[in-house]
């Protein structure tokens, strides 16, 4: 029997990787996917994307460049001269929102998906234990779902799923550690890309998530 | 009083060329957004598009470049090695669909609507007279904009406008002619550059609109 075939939205972060762990147990033939978008610390990501692939073993991968996000900038993420707040986390959209990238990701996942014919989509969202954007709401994620299976051919059924989202960040970090996902592997600060500032929204979840585990993190800190 | 903005997207086409039309004829400040994706008349839709700018005296425009869906192929769009079809319209959808390609155009122009804080999107899909795709029916669209609502910031809130869905292709030329749309402006060919080759399906689609509805097309087609 054929296996069934999943497309992983891998950023190479501590979500999107335990995400792909888990297509990966479920018995899928992983394809994953990874955006090179014109972040800051897009060649760290890029590195923990294939470090996590070769640790997979995954071979059928797709690198997409997406030269536009910094066309468009008005996120800290994606333009140089807005600076990435680091005095913790506050309530409302933050400013490394990035307009509506969850739903440009899931758009071009969806084009792979069709053309290699996956019948799933993984993607590590997460809702509760987040930085608060629209685009990682399960909400939204249902919605897209019902959009991608009317939007594309008749014999694409595709199951957007996202194991992770009402996850809280503790509660990823005991997951990976159970399914010995290499988390050292992994990146989420924001701002750095040699030793993570421990101080960004992205370093704080992360650092709080091991922290609530009772689990030591094995990356280096500058703070 | 502030106009009210609205992202047009425009590929140079008649559809999307009269949809930018009834745009700035409801008095919208128009920004239209231009999607260069690696198809086989790239150049000449892109003067098509300036062209367009230049007739409506818009300023503020966006040209997209897109390198992944050629990576992604699976289109005769978008693969060299696979031939445009010049035999007549089938039913199905044909191989010059390219996968979810209106999905991804409008994820990246809700991004940019959200980025220039614009309340409308206007897309020339035609669903009645059209190719078959499946990105370009109502259900589709209607399904997206509960999407890109639910996807966005709060204070998003955006109208995903399609004025020409349910119009033929004849209907089209009729009302365009009405509003001094410039059509000989407009590119629709999938194959050639230069003189349109007539046969294949957008052509063939043209050239029935514009000869159900009475008019010449003073573009010159080969055959």
């Amino acid at each position: 029997m054929t296996k069934k075939r999943a497309i992983c939205i891998l950023s190479g972060g501590m979500d999107s990787t335990l995400s792909t762990y888990i297509a990966k147990n479920e018995n899928y033939d992983i394809i994953p996917v990874h955006f090179n978008y014109g972040q800051r610390t897009e060649k760290r990501e890029l590195k923990a994307f294939r470090d996590i692939c070769n640790e997979l073993k995954l071979e059928n991968i797709y690198e997409i460049d997406i030269p536009f996000f910094t066309q468009i900038g008005a996120s800290a993420l994606t333009d140089d001269t807005i600076d990435i707040p680091v005095d913790g986390i506050e309530p409302g959209v933050p400013i490394t929102y990035v307009p509506f990238r969850n739903g440009i990701f899931l758009s071009i996942a969806t084009a792979i998906a069709e053309k290699e014919k996956a019948s799933a989509l993984f993607m590590g969202v997460v809702e509760e234990d987040s930085s608060g954007y629209p685009d990682c709401t399960d909400d939204f994620i249902s919605k897209m779902s019902k959009s991608i299976n009317a939007g594309t051919k008749e014999e694409t059924k595709l199951e957007i799923i996202t194991p992770l989202v009402k996850l809280s960040k503790s509660q990823i970090v005991t997951k990976a550690t159970t399914l010995n996902v290499k988390l050292e592997l992994t990146w989420s600060c924001y701002k750095e890309s040699d030793i993570a500032c421990g101080v960004c929204d992205s370093c704080r979840l992360r650092l709080n998530g091991f922290e609530k585990a009772g689990i030591k993190d094995n990356i280096p800190y500058k703070v």
